[in-house]
């Protein structure tokens, strides 16, 4: 272990920047493999905004691209966001200037991973994210590195905390989307434009780095299937639950042999299972490997205080100059990423029918759905106030989501149906 | 990153042993890091017996502690077990000759860790034991690395993969400690002497692991409070759960201003708890940090292939050549560990006293525990047949440790009470 001092630069100073220099205040001795790290430089759109911690003493950059490119630092920690722009262009110039790099920026590394895996791996610097994915959960660290001694088959969890709150206080307020998403962006757990939330697209970056983790392929975020809660109505919640289920934004990878599936979608997990008991803002992952088995972890995924912690412990990885891939296979050798057409996927569903109060109703959903080689697992009819018709909702056995489509469009068609059937997956858990 | 070869030793072709030369078999492409590792020699008690690999093309040792030494291998892996003997004398042998050490060995590491982490830094190799806790769930990587942007307060879980078997099993089923041991070792769960399993040594082993970890002391086995399994009895099992418990082999550590304490007792988990539900030989842990929060793991803690898993990541860690401390902190900076008085422990408890059923019997019990602070939270008096008296069992609010046993001793006393209380602690989680 060397007793070097790294001169860090940070670029963008929100909630989780502010908590990184809070953290290496509190704790000037942090020195966890020998070395010591020290904020020097910093950049962020507005020098006099009011801190956690006087930076005065900091060298300032107006321009983030300034600061990687600055010759008087050592590392270069990105906390920005965003796909492109600045973000992007300051952590390909600080590679390029040979820097190691601690992003947290899930969209970045979902989106252009690869090639800046390439570029990193290329001048032989760390480029790392642990605070991309649940906080200050090490599910990066555990897929990249505890699982190489293992071949990963699925992942599958809850990783947007905004979401999982919203969903959450639905079932526990009985109120809708729309005014729960009200109350949570007046408490700041929720942004004013929430898209990126609600609509599965930070789920979605997430899931797709983790599959690229867990399988060694190139992340690929626009293969992703994503769909968001902003459809999901609370008559759904208080059904699924009476069938046993909790609705979820569940985010998955699975690999087979044709290739990867990641999918962001509301699912129903089982009331006992522990992906339905990580509430509020909790994130969960279960990994499944074909040695280990099942590995479960939760935690805060999100915060300043748990994202700051995981960046901080990417600058320890930095210092113990580990030579290691940034997605646990070396950029030049990572698979190409084979999305799976998503009718071949095979899963147990759930649905819910309005239908008019009369008779034959049900006779003719269930010839329907048999003509289309979907069999029920599970089955209720209950009235509820304000429905505007009976809803009957039933979980399937496993069938191909072509047959489930399949049946949704003829049923949409009888004369006694009011609408579309909502289709809703059974998480595959 | 290189392309080096690295030539592997491996002394101990048990288990782990078999399920690594089996890993390797199936990975002959395995180079997470660039470079490749290949078995070349190994060292175990019998030559000739049956293994999952055909070994006859490797160097044989009868010696490990010659196999340690030997300028053919690049890498030593010791899965011999035990705290001291030939283990020990392997280990310090690979470590002086300048050798990457990894080992599953809980029993060494929590005896001797910090004067082998000593050794391993003064010859800059790495000392790696994933394997040794929770097999292939990495829990030490998590402490070790992704923990160290956080000041960790307290870890808690289960960590022995057997008791938690037996308890399950004796819930389940209505039987005996003494029956599901049994029977658990013709399944081959339990070892034909189980004393460190089912004593609670192996789990103090591994919370003495985990303590250093967290709170960057040295590891002290020998100042564990351990606890095991075998005077737990059905009775308890089941009056805990009308309480709304569920008794479990958790092992603690926590570190306060006065120092750290490392327990091992059975112990009361809500039924609700994630740790109540972590059931049969599972492995569960909850790691509370100052930003992080509490961050929860599951998984298989034992078994061939998680746990050789566990040592293929070692081994790929090794391969990454990353510089950092044994336990967090190096070895030389390591605090010393500073046991709390367990007396002056403070925590809920559940007493079981056997009383004749006879007027005046809990006026007697009460006004006992009220004369030395103990109050109640939950009371169950209830008769059991076949349990010679009348069990009355209560849980106690917080009460320090020597107010508890100060009442269980005038308890015990008192002429309506048939025997000694029994103490069981609830889980602070």
């Amino acid at each position: 272990m060397t007793n070097k001092t790294w001169r860090v630069g940070v670029a963008g100073l929100g909630t989780v920047g502010g908590g990184l220099l809070q953290f290496l205040a509190e704790r000037p001795d942090f020195a966890p493999a020998g070395g010591r790290a020290v904020i020097t430089a910093v950049s962020a759109r507005n020098k006099t905004r009011a801190r956690p911690v006087d930076i005065s003493s900091l060298a300032w950059f107006d321009d983030p691209v300034a600061l990687a490119a600055s010759p008087d630092i050592d590392l270069f920690v990105e906390l920005i966001g965003g796909s492109d722009g600045p973000a992007k262009a300051a952590v390909e110039t600080a590679l390029k200037a040979g820097k190691p790099v601690v992003t947290a920026n899930k969209a970045l590394i979902a989106v252009h991973g690869a090639e800046l895996a390439a570029l990193a791996e290329s001048q032989g610097v760390p480029l790392l994210f642990e605070a991309a994915v649940m906080g200050g959960t090490p599910a990066v660290k555990m897929l990249r590195e505890a699982m190489v001694g293992d071949d990963v088959a699925s992942v599958a969890g809850i990783l947007n905390g905004t979401c999982n709150y919203i969903l959450t206080e639905m079932e526990k307020t009985g109120r809708s989307f729309a005014d729960v998403l009200r109350e949570a962006q007046g408490l700041g757990y929720a942004e004013a434009d929430p898209t990126t939330d609600v609509g599965g697209f930070d789920a979605g970056h997430k899931i797709s780095i983790l599959a690229a983790l867990a399988f060694g392929c190139a992340p690929n975020f626009a293969a992703a299937e994503i769909e968001g809660i902003s459809d999901v109505e609370l008559l759904d919640i208080k059904l699924a639950k009476d069938l046993g289920y909790r609705i979820k934004l569940v985010a998955s990878a699975a690999k087979t042999e044709d290739g990867v599936a990641v999918k962001v979608h509301p699912s129903l997990a089982p009331l006992d299972h522990p992906l339905a008991q990580a509430g509020g803002a909790l994130n969960a992952l279960f990994i499944e490997g074909k040695r280990i088995g099942r590995i479960f972890i939760q935690g805060a995924g999100a915060g300043a205080g748990p994202t700051a912690a995981a960046v901080a412990a990417d600058i320890a990885d930095v210092m113990t100059n580990a030579q290691r891939p940034v997605f646990q296979a070396p950029a030049g050798a990572l698979k190409p990423f084979i999305a799976i057409d998503p009718a071949r996927a095979v899963g147990k569903a759930y649905l819910r029918i309005m239908a008019k109060d009369q008779p034959g109703v049900i006779a003719a959903i269930s010839e329907t759905l048999a003509e289309c080689a979907v069999s029920i697992d599970a089955f209720l009819q209950k009235p509820v106030e304000g429905a505007g018709g009976v809803p009957i909702v039933l979980v399937t056995h496993a069938t191909p989501e072509s047959n489930l489509l399949d049946a949704i469009s003829r049923i949409e068609k009888l004369q006694t149906v009011l609408e579309r059937p909502r289709l809703l997956r059974v998480a595959r858990i």
